[in-house]
């Protein structure tokens, strides 16, 4: 009998919500799929001012932008976190050859990644050598390896649901593809871009040099799928083809940026902080519709969705925009640097930078106890087919403020398109579907306000 | 105690699977992602065939393709379905016009729906009534219509998760609002596009007039939605404005079309069989690459798949590619006609006929006792977020095949872009994504996978 009871109790004690949390949900669904101006606010991002690579003027229109939005909502206080940014400026465009023999070369895509330093003026010419591991690497050795360009060319796997695992599982050739390639000797190392799909877009990204002294640093650029599937059959027939590469990127000194805030105080628990945010930086190529203007978006609209159905947050919510997630995070460290200072309590802090396409749940790091209550709200977001709530990362931007007892959570859209665009020229407003985006408004704002009504259990 | 041993009992019954199929549905999804043919079958059906309305030389192209392509895969008998099918031909595009006041046009995008009667060679031309329902048409009636145009402007619904709910409720406009129009003396109908969207595609798709002589008949067109908005826009500055239209279609004479059909013997029970189909017919202005080319290549690869992992079906399976579903689905009730006078034993129908998307589960028609089989394999699939699993319709083309006990099945992909492309210029081969193809692939082999292994509860 004993069982039962546990079992009974189980079943009583987890529904955290009253049919009036799911008549309010409604509206917001409502009003979401109706009044939302995300597609707007995304469209003036996107369109007018584009890509916002930190450092750059279009950030600093990206900053004024998003102030003047802000205050348009009807926070009680928008105000400017000033930081110091790295920039870094691609140049004029990139340009790389496969040269199978004297006078006989094919054109390739390629771009530098972000952080990556320039080749000499007439760029680098070598042999290159196909690898796909850093194991692969290590066994090669500096005998097979110095003098020529290492060309990392692990696909993403596809037998992967989540193309985020995928990415985690390749990435390190991106990120640290240089730094290992040149205890070798490499001269420079190009990457096959982190993509599922064959095309012909580079997929720039972030990329770091470890300790290495400024003249040891080799310059990395990314190469497009359909090139490195080329540039690899080429490999077989002539292991003695060159390449040619030639980027101009800079690595310039740190300026001032800028996270944008917004508050609106809670009329019960002033103190309880709820962090909605995304980031307002993004890679320079595409206009970064989906990473991360979608994000940032969906975080602005918020307090939108909340006045027009009359919703007066109990407690304190705060849109963080933050600058400088792509190559740096210090948005994210100086956000959390001021907060710790200031002895600030967030509750709950809700990330979107995952693409702005059909929410399928949200994932979150939480302790046992709050976990139980979130699950209890999925019933809610079922029919709204938003319905996988597991416990796993929240975001970059809010890592940071984990503690004990608080919930940090992304949104996790469908991620099948997502590296389609990712850090490319096509990540740009048309590839944005204003239904998918606004359902991810209706999610964000949904789980934020079942947050604000029942806090958490501490 | 009673209730306890109930639950106990409900606990442990519903599991019908075992871990051995886990493993199978993991080597059918390595399998669906890598070395799937899905995406390329659509590629030569969208690229080197496209359109293919019933009744086409396109169609015929398609039943002959899909013939040697089934042929390809290691059926034990491929055949034709022979039937009739109606011949509609859309003619030279069509055209129209607002004017405002003499010698003040607008051009607007419009096509004619199908199964239309042509406009008189230089077109109609008359003033405008918009309505949004066929209440307001009646209300209205024929001392406000007569020898007007009638134009039904009530758009799809935002605020419902599904967008086909959406389409259901609006989409009697389109089918049946010339013979309601005709009542009260309207010359022709206009009607606003089936989409969620605002854009420039007119969507064109199934009407019927009814009983109506052929004398009665006026001419019904799609006009896009921002036109649509414009009209409006239009009738409140100026409700004298005329509108004009020509279009030049024909309904020809029924001509010869196919089924096409394809079976593996079952090694256990022959008797029992699987259906799994789509459409090969689509309309004529796209290519048809959502509707129905996925669900077609996704019907064709599921044996392709099954060799690959070396699985042997017990039930006999077969591959239908239905023809003529979009106007008349002559095709559906031919293949019914036939397996009633064979008296077939169809214990399950699969059918995919809602476009390419990320599969979000299935919808389902079967009795209490097979549908709680079926909801403890939910289970498997939550892994690969394939978990909607929903009592519902199954698709146009297998409906008539219920009986009693068998169960009947629709794949349900996400549906937020579907109407985007449907009946429009724009379902074209671009618009599809591998994986979103190759997961709904996957999705499909895997239940059938499981019914063929567990056969149903008669």
């Amino acid at each position: 009998m004993k069982i039962f009871i546990t079992l009974l109790t189980f079943f009583l004690s987890i529904n955290v919500f009253s049919q009036n949390d799911k008549v309010m949900i409604e509206k917001i669904f409502d009003t979401s799929m109706n009044f939302s101006n995300s597609y707007q606010l995304l469209d003036y991002l996107s369109n007018e001012i584009g890509g916002r690579l930190s450092g750059s003027l279009n950030a600093d229109r990206a900053v004024k932008w998003g102030q003047e939005e802000l205050n348009k909502i009807g926070f009680d206080k928008v105000w400017l976190q000033k930081l110091m940014v790295p920039k870094w400026v691609r140049g004029p465009k990139e340009f790389a050859l496969i040269e199978t023999q004297p006078g006989v070369t094919f054109n390739v895509d390629v771009c530098a990644l972000g952080g990556s330093v320039a080749t000499p003026p007439v760029g680098i010419k070598a042999n290159v050598i196909e690898v796909k591991s850093f194991e692969e690497l290590k066994n090669l050795g500096k005998n097979k390896i110095d003098g020529k360009i290492v060309f990392f060319n692990r696909p993403m796997q596809s037998n992967l649901v989540s193309t985020f695992q995928a990415y985690g599982k390749a990435v390190n050739q991106r990120t640290n593809g240089a730094v290992e390639a040149v205890k070798y000797g490499a001269i420079g190392v190009i990457v096959r871009s982190m993509s599922l799909r064959l095309d012909d877009y580079p997929h720039t990204g972030t990329m770091n040099y470890g300790n290495l002294p400024p003249s040891k640093k080799i310059p990395a650029a990314a190469i497009s799928t359909n090139a490195a599937e080329k540039l690899s059959d080429l490999l077989i027939i002539n292991p003695n083809l060159k390449f040619l590469l030639r980027q101009q990127c800079k690595q310039l000194k740190d300026v001032v940026s800028y996270n944008v805030i917004a508050e609106i105080k809670g009329s019960e628990y002033p103190n309880e902080i709820i962090l909605i945010g995304g980031h307002l930086d993004s890679w320079d190529l595409g206009d970064g519709s989906h990473d991360d203007g979608a994000g940032i978006v969906q975080s602005m609209d918020l307090l939108n969705i909340f006045n027009k159905i009359n919703y007066t947050p109990k407690r304190t919510i705060r849109i963080v925009l933050f600058m400088n997630e792509e190559n740096g995070t210090r948005g994210a460290k100086k956000y959390f640097e001021v907060a710790k200072k200031n002895n600030l309590n967030h509750i709950f802090a809700l990330e979107s930078d995952a693409g702005g396409f059909t929410p399928r749940g949200f994932s979150f790091t939480s302790n046992e106890s709050n976990f139980k209550m979130i699950q209890s709200w999925k019933k809610i977001f079922e029919p709204y087919l938003i319905n996988s709530f597991e416990l796993g990362g929240s975001g970059a931007d809010i890592a940071l403020l984990k503690t004990d007892y608080n919930v940090l959570a992304g949104l996790r859209p469908d991620s099948q398109r997502y590296f389609d665009y990712h850090h490319t020229s096509i990540d740009t407003f048309d590839a944005i579907n204003k239904r998918e985006l606004e359902l991810g408004t209706f999610a964000m704002t949904s789980l934020v306000y079942l947050f604000d009504k029942y806090g958490i259990i501490k």
